[in-house]
């Protein structure tokens, strides 16, 4: 007889007895208990996770639970063998979502701890108490105060423009004498330039002291709050770009500003998001909008020309030219940004049309620049921008991917909001389909993460073929022929919110294979370029929103990664709004960011031969050159086993 | 029998015969010529000057005739004798009035060249023709147009500002890559700083280049329109600041900027004088606006705050604190200047409250900075600013004198306009006076230097006792007891416009007299302050347009101006707006008028416990101290001849 052992389940308090060996996943499942398993407890998607409080279990191992984890006691129910009595705490769901979010916060704000720079905003706060002016010290106002600034801080040279001067005399008498001084380091250039004074409060206001990072992402705008004295991340909002209304990707919107005022009204579009982001943090962190006195910017090319309200059009027609690479620094008054009117807003410098500051800003907080590992690093968005190089040599190139993994050009694509599947897990035997969507609510359609997934799954169980072909000849009914050939059905109809049926065609999977074969096709003229292979690629850093949620498995089954160990690949989040926040914080950060972008060589795939070679061998999946991709063929081959 | 000559007067061809020895104002008299003899014939104006294109004459010394002018053949025709045949070219009226506007222009003009300075304008223009960009050249155009000047001009780290950007994509293309880049030079510091581009033009427009000097005063407000290429000066306007209409002087303007918006309304009335000049010099010169790249201005420190929107309440109560004596460049958009809205609109800096950059602008362009002769620097206007010094210091004071000589505080005083009497000659027998007035029109009232004139008269023919009282016995009904005292009538009331006799009272001579006292102190505490004399002094400079008006003598007769020998005495004219066109063309002077004013120590005489004595003894004519005027001496001994 084999042995018992007593289950107990946390929070609840309920209390099971099953066989040692089993399963916890089985053991919750016949106690009643709800623990979250959307891929059917293949162990493929790491949401069941628990926390084993007390007695032995047995991980089977996965790419969700690292040993940290392992050593706070973290298991996956579906992957963890009861040994003996235990006590396991299931997280409410309240608890997981709560959960996700911590950790994406606390990934987003510890990350820059471990670069290695000083923290030296540029913003700097001086509180002086001046004598009054007398017959025999009648010094005027603007030098009674650069003296006192030179004698107590040091500072010299300090640049008082004309709307400062306008508040001076007035502002002085009024805080009878003793006043703040908010002076703006000017750093970006290779040399120090002067101070320039952007504001002057009454009294001693040195306790406290803003500054904003912004990543503006063609859907998302990202926001950091940032408290410059104890440089820490106090709080983060995000909302879509408001510009969404005028075209979904960089090519529309360029489309758009050609037409009448379609420039201005884009630029008031994103300087409308943009403030009520500041409008919110401002209200829920109790802080005076003209308290922050610095803003960095990072975003692509024709996002940072929007927002200036430069002619994106010559992006868009060969030979892709933006206006410029490093913007000028300009005062948040002239661009309407409702903070500290003679506060600077400084943009991130990019590198050319499509790659832009927000792959700068990647390269500084990823450390890039810095490593002597050969680094591949990637942004995936619309376009897939991809960085290769180490702390010696950087070279970059934009592929044309095209949105597909945004939703454009995949009937039932859509953006990663709510009702989107994000994630789906396809039975090898019976062909049917598990998913999960955001927020858990009935599917409207499939977003990115969930394409890769879906498109991997169908690969990998023998729905489609390697030319991306669906198989007519297989014994369910979701796979079918439709309007747009061969397809499958991942949702029914009465499933949806949308009263179709969800189905990913020939059609589609072409469109996705396309994309993913430019990203790859870059990645391989990007390596070639420069005399070596992707197998010489040390570590693969994924940046960008949309990269946090890719499945590396299952991005290399469908031949959008490289095959190589997992532990080559690691996700940093918004490397572009984690770059701005680095910058707004460190003036060498701020000298290093302009010379990654000046350093960083273009290459215009366009203009190389070699690109349209490397597109055509990888519009196969997972590529023409199987023996590139060991690891899928195994997978592929256990599917028969 | 004493011998005859023939006299032919030009161009009316009139011949008269009269005797060797006949005064040829005498001779034209009787031919019925109209020669303008103001001061009646007394050789003491200047007015009646002729040419004498053949024969001998004998000219009697005048201070209205250079040696130059001799050589020239000019005569005063009531200080010319006849000593033989004679052709004698008498100009028109017009002729007159156009020699003198000539000769004015001629002086502003004229001036600079004996500076010696290089003219090196901060204002460069650019003509590139670049190559367009293709795949393999795909720099984006702020950087392509900073590449094609760095070559071909060797400008490096161009500024260019966002404005700029947001055209440039368009123009660029537009223009098929040949543009004309306009550049600034920011010269004002100690150190060079990178240019910045204010305009960018499609094709070559390397031919023509203007910019603007500036001087504003509190009544007159003058540009000069300026070819900076030739660096000549092209045209000049000058009309009243559109200010007057709400106070005379600067304190009544301060107060008005007390009050509501009226510092806003002073500002817009000063930018509207401007701006109308500016449609006035473009229009007449055919000049577009926007060529117009540059732009220097002087004036009183109350001046450039208002011009500046700058708060100048603190300058007129004690201690009299101006926000800033070296304003920033500003952009003329920012001020609503109608020329290039990206140019610059430069400050020349002040020294203090009463001591403003029109002070600084006239010791450089009067080359006092330069000279290593002691002198006196003195620009007579609301105020009378000193300076005295070299080419090795420089100390200077501004005498509260207060506006008489600019009409205030005297009955019939007015501002130097059509129908002011400008000079007066009283004959030393009869007590009767002769006068001139502006525009040959009959007299409204009397102006700055009429009164001087009349002040002197008064005194020197016995009207007037040193205590500035008017003698009730003399046998002329020109004097007599009015409202205010003893008066003396100038012009009865049927020769006016008023409609009432025109008078100088005692109230009206005590008041001119504190002004002139107030000046007189001025100077004597400058030099004790540096343990010298007046006496000392090797030359006086007489700057403003008012000055150019001032006759040195009767400026001594009444203790204005110290007592020494005419030559000593310079009439230099808007030394104010000639500095601003001096900093407009030479870079090196830019820094020279920064390190002027820096170096000027400013002397507050009402934190100057010798002025009240000095200023006491100066409330006589001329002087208590008679000793320090042996000419204004001789000239009252002469009377009693």
């Amino acid at each position: 007889m084999s042995e018992q052992a007593i289950v107990v389940f946390k929070p609840s308090g309920r209390v099971i007895e099953v066989q040692v060996g089993t399963l916890l996943s089985d053991a919750a499942v016949r106690a009643g208990i709800d623990i979250a398993m959307p891929c059917g407890g293949q162990g493929r998607c790491g949401r069941c996770l628990v926390q084993v409080e007390y007695g032995e279990v047995a991980r089977k191992p996965s790419t969700h639970l690292s040993s940290a984890d392992v050593e706070k006691g973290h298991a996956l129910a579906c992957l963890t063998v009861i040994k003996g009595n235990v006590v396991v705490v299931v997280p409410t769901k309240e608890e997981v979502v709560r959960r996700v979010s911590v950790e994406a916060k606390a990934e987003k704000i510890a990350l820059p701890v471990v670069c290695e720079w000083q923290r030296e905003p540029g913003i700097q706060k001086c509180f002086v108490q001046m004598e009054p002016p007398s017959l025999m010290d009648n010094t005027n106002d603007a030098d009674r105060l650069k003296r006192a600034l030179a004698v107590e801080y040091d500072v010299r040279d300090l640049i008082v423009e004309l709307p400062m001067l306008q508040e001076l005399a007035r502002t002085l008498r009024e805080a009878d004498w003793a006043v703040t001084a908010v002076l703006e380091r000017q750093n970006w250039g290779p040399e120090d330039l002067p101070s320039r004074l952007i504001g002057l409060l009454p009294g001693d206001c040195t306790a406290t002291s803003y500054g904003l990072a912004v990543d503006i992402g063609t859907t998302t705008v990202t926001v950091y709050l940032t408290d410059l004295l104890t440089t820490e991340v106090m709080d983060i909002a995000s909302a879509y770009n408001a510009q969404i209304s005028c075209g979904e990707d960089v090519i529309s919107r360029i489309v758009y500003a050609q037409k009448g005022d379609g420039l201005q009204h884009l630029q008031r579009l994103i300087i409308k998001t943009i403030n009520e982001l500041l409008a919110e943090l401002a209200s829920r962190n109790r802080i005076d909008l003209r308290e922050m006195n610095e803003m960095v910017v990072a975003g692509n090319t024709t996002m940072i020309h929007l927002f200036l309200g430069l002619d994106p059009m010559y992006i868009r027609v060969e030979p892709y030219i933006p206006t410029v690479n490093l913007p000028p620094p300009v005062l948040a008054s002239e661009l309407g940004i409702s903070i500290n009117p003679h506060a600077s807003v400084d943009c991130i410098p990019g590198v050319g049309a499509y790659v832009g500051g927000d792959i700068s800003a990647g390269v500084l907080s990823s450390r890039l620049f810095q490593t002597d590992k050969l680094t591949l690093f990637i942004d995936v968005g619309t376009n897939g921008e991809i960085v290769l190089g180490n702390n010696d040599w950087l070279i970059c190139c934009a592929c044309s991917a095209g949105p597909a993994f945004e939703g454009a050009g995949v009937r039932y694509g859509m953006r990663a909001t709510a009702g989107a599947i994000e994630d789906v897990w396809i039975n090898r035997e019976t062909l049917e389909p598990r998913y999960q969507t955001i927020g858990n609510l009935p599917p409207r359609g499939i977003c990115g993460s969930g394409m890769i997934a879906l498109l991997a799954e169908m690969f990998v169980a023998g729905v489609l073929d390697k030319r991306g072909k669906v198989r007519r000849d297989l014994p369910t009914a979701r796979v079918r022929t439709g309007q747009h050939g061969g397809e499958y059905v991942v949702v029914w109809a009465d499933e949806t919110t949308i009263g179709k049926d969800i189905v990913l065609s020939e059609v589609d999977v072409e469109n996705l294979i396309r994309t993913k074969a430019a990203i790859y096709a870059g990645f391989s003229v990007l390596v070639r370029n420069v005399g070596l292979n992707l197998a010489d690629v040390e570590q693969v850093l994924i940046g960008g929103s949309f990269g946090r949620y890719i499945n590396v498995e299952k991005a290399i089954q469908i031949g959008l990664l490289p095959d190589m160990p997992w532990d080559r690949f690691k996700y940093l989040g918004n490397t572009s709004a984690l770059g701005a926040y680095t910058t707004l914080l460190c003036s060498d950060m701020r000298r290093q960011v302009v010379e990654i972008a000046g350093k960083m060589t273009y290459l215009e795939l366009s203009a190389d031969n070699s690109f349209y070679e490397e597109f055509m061998s990888a519009m196969f999946l997972p590529h023409t050159d199987e023996a590139s991709f060991p690891s899928v063929a195994l997978a592929l081959e256990s599917r028969h086993d």
